[in-house]
């Protein structure tokens, strides 16, 4: 037997970060593109596009930082602050699992 | 900004249990009966039936104890096993949610 485990970032009870999101800043990243970052993931732009204003809503902070227009039709990559957040989550899943997996040995 | 948390027991990379399946016991134990329990939750009979039958060949342990038949169609409660399941379960549900919320407090 063995233990399975999710988190999730939340604003007034919503959900605004996790796997899928932070999946889609580091491609994003990679990629120079949230349009490219999203079609990878089989996610609509427009999906995207309000993940990610949303969460810069929800924290107060610019994640992404975004030129409009331009031969490829814009280009995106991650602020300081996207940076920081993305880094924190990392630690934030990693001290989570060796916690519950260590919980998980001590209870069963 | 919160953390949300969620997890789960499994065997084979497959879920066995966790809060859905945890309730359906505590609601069976309750009201003397899986079918009844099962219908509280909107769940059909033969998924509870099926969901049961799985863990307790995942874990090599008897949960409920069924009677077959009867004025009632038959009535389920859990065994000695069953309870120390879910005992264990919801200690390790305690112990989780204080660590996460320890490290979510020291990280962000």
């Amino acid at each position: 037997m063995n233990i399975g485990w999710r988190i999730w970032l939340t604003k007034d009870e919503t959900k605004i970060f996790g796997k899928g999101p932070k999946e889609l800043l580091q491609r994003t990243e990679k990629m120079g593109s949230l349009r490219k970052a999203a079609m990878s993931m089989n996610m609509s732009y427009s999906k995207a596009w309000n993940l990610i204003s949303n969460l810069e809503k929800s924290l107060g902070l610019k994640i992404l930082d975004k030129t409009i227009g331009g031969v490829d039709g814009g280009s995106s990559k991650l602020t300081q602050e996207g940076k920081i957040l993305i880094e924190k989550y990392e630690e934030l899943e990693k001290k989570v699992e060796e916690a519950i997996l260590k919980i998980f040995e001590e209870t069963f």
